[in-house]
């Protein structure tokens, strides 16, 4: 499996357009098995992505899905920054297959 | 909801020793919505814990549980350090209820 943990800083006072944009485009995705957006409650503009695809083939296929490059295209202007970029290798747990 | 980031150094070599203690432990949580386990391609001794509960109850009472509390004894000398832990508020997304 291929697992995603992002730290995306939003520009001030768009956090929950972000979110919703990024919830929005991101409910049917093949190969998707976890795509958790949650906010940092220690930072108002701070939101942070976990991820856990089949493949990381099937991750980058998603980026190319209508609906992704939609959110891209609304959600580019409210973000500020990536902070964080981490690449996993998940291995089992709960709420995998 | 309630979710944690979380990096784990692991001495070296335990690593997947580590994994499967983890693994073991927490197959059964009540309130746990995703509990994930994942290697970090870049460096051989870091484990990545993403978790998602569905409230901080839920998750600071699976630490009384006897499976738990075994892993946590089991594990505790194959950890090295605990670099990295975030604490956030899930808002939804693919894998959540």
């Amino acid at each position: 499996m291929h697992g995603l943990i992002g730290k995306i800083r939003c520009t001030p006072g768009q956090r929950d357009a972000l979110a919703s944009i990024l919830l929005d485009g991101t409910a049917a995705m093949p190969g998707c098995i976890a795509y958790v957006v949650a906010r940092d409650p220690g930072d108002d503009d701070v939101l942070w992505i976990t991820e856990v695809w089949t493949d990381a083939a099937s991750h980058q296929a998603s980026l190319s899905l209508p609906a992704v490059q939609d959110a891209i295209a609304r959600g580019r202007p409210l973000i500020a920054g990536f902070e964080q970029h981490v690449v996993t290798e998940p291995l089992g747990g709960v709420g995998l297959p």
